[in-house]
């Protein structure tokens, strides 16, 4: 038992949608979320930069004493995980290995679509957790810089003109390619499952990052004795954010599906350093 | 006569098109271009974090000595300007008096059209100029979040429907309010003006705030004896960017509209302090 807070952060707010996930799976957990607002976002830019991001991001949740950090960021999951469960001493899950390891599984053509931000789909993180399964599996990745401004523009509905021209274009290489099995690799795209479901197909199985996070976190927890003991209770939700919250209930709950009741505090992520 | 160097900055890239302007009318002059590509897009974040970039950004830029400070950044010229000027003691000029100047000077019909990020257009301050030269004139605005990112994904041709799309949907209040005069208050939309122009018509006149802005400065630098006096030989140029320089010259190109021959180097921009 161990009734520490769990902290999950990412870039932005996408990340609310694996931190609603795993309050569904977990809901007597505490759990402290981080979005870097000021920052975001994090997929277009270095290696260096988001290493240097992420570092700081970690180093603001362990200005609490938790039990584990979530990165539910795509970006940083691929780019800087590695590094972050070098230099810390807390179990680290991100959102690549439960959703590659799941596409892996999955499959039965041996054909995985990858979709993600320029960083992620660059990064060839997905590509080498799949082939540590198998190396029969073929990976076709697309980078699709333009669905997370649109998301965020609230453009979300099936017959937006726009998105669906955007994202038919970005699906046609999946198309081609015959995968049987798409990873949404970055926080946002559940938000498009319903438009994204409807132009690949229903022989086409969609794996959402924060859902199969969360399932990792949960099983991982279990294992290593971690859970909460205060199971009849509602956990408690702390929110922080880079930029100013004005405007964060609106949109947080676009991407939590739910509406929120909690505080949200401002932090100056960049005096948190890290060594 | 003044030998030192003209600053200039913006929140990334877009401001090269007016560096561009500046440098096509001052080419003798030393120009040194600071693009904030580490934290860039400023147009959604919050008043509070504008600010802090912003002096940031003038500390930077102060580093050097120089004669004048150019705010290539639509965000930061509607958000900041005023603080900045008041904090510092060099001339400092922005893209929004010039622009909202002259469509004030050209409008027939006394009906001016704004377009630009949601931050600029929120803060009112192109209507307040205008207010300052006619209150007969009547500004109608527009938030155009989606337009950075669909010029930053190089889908700036004729012809290309979503990026039409998109547009028509954002110029169509322009449209219904007859304006026969219309600001493009971002840096980033001369790279659209062909296709705007198109949707526009030939009646309404397009102001490009980089260019205006560039006159301006060529205009008070000369009237304050501020100009250098190496007429003869061609300004140095220097390039600084908060993240890695990889991929500069490629993207600084497609702002300049020319090949950029000179070195980009990084700044730790977060280090830059300010009272």
């Amino acid at each position: 038992m161990d009734e520490r807070p769990i902290g999950i952060f990412d870039s932005g707010l996408g990340g609310l949608t694996a931190a609603g996930e795993l309050a569904r799976l977990l809901p007597s957990e505490h759990i402290i979320y981080f979005g870097d607002t000021g920052r975001v976002p994090y997929g277009s830019r270095s290696k260096e930069t988001i290493l240097k991001y992420a570092n700081q991001d970690v180093a603001f949740l362990k200005s609490f004493d938790l039990k584990a950090i979530v990165i539910a960021c795509g970006t940083v999951s691929t780019v800087a995980i590695e590094q972050l469960k070098m230099q810390n001493d807390l179990p680290i899950v991100g959102v690549v290995e439960p959703a590659a390891m799941m596409a892996a599984k999955v499959t039965q053509n041996g054909k995985v679509g990858l979709i993600g931000t320029s960083a992620s789909v660059n990064s060839g993180a997905y590509e080498k957790v799949i082939a540590s399964v198998s190396l029969d599996i073929n990976v076709t990745a697309q980078a699709c810089p333009l669905l997370v401004p649109l998301i965020e523009a609230g453009r979300v509905h099936e017959g937006d003109c726009v998105t669906e021209t955007v994202l038919s274009e970005y699906l046609e290489p999946m198309k081609k390619a015959q995968v049987d099995t798409l990873v949404l690799g970055c926080t946002h795209y559940p938000l498009l499952k319903g438009m994204i479901a409807k132009q690949m197909g229903d022989h086409v199985t969609l794996i959402d990052t924060g859902e199969e996070c969360a399932k990792h976190v949960a099983i991982l927890l279990k294992e290593q004795d971690l859970l909460t003991s205060h199971t009849q209770t509602e956990g408690k939700r702390q929110y922080f954010v880079s930029d100013a919250p004005e405007g964060f209930v609106r949109t947080a709950s676009f991407f939590l599906g739910e509406q929120i009741e909690d505080a949200v505090e401002r932090v100056d992520i960049d005096t948190y350093q890290f060594d």
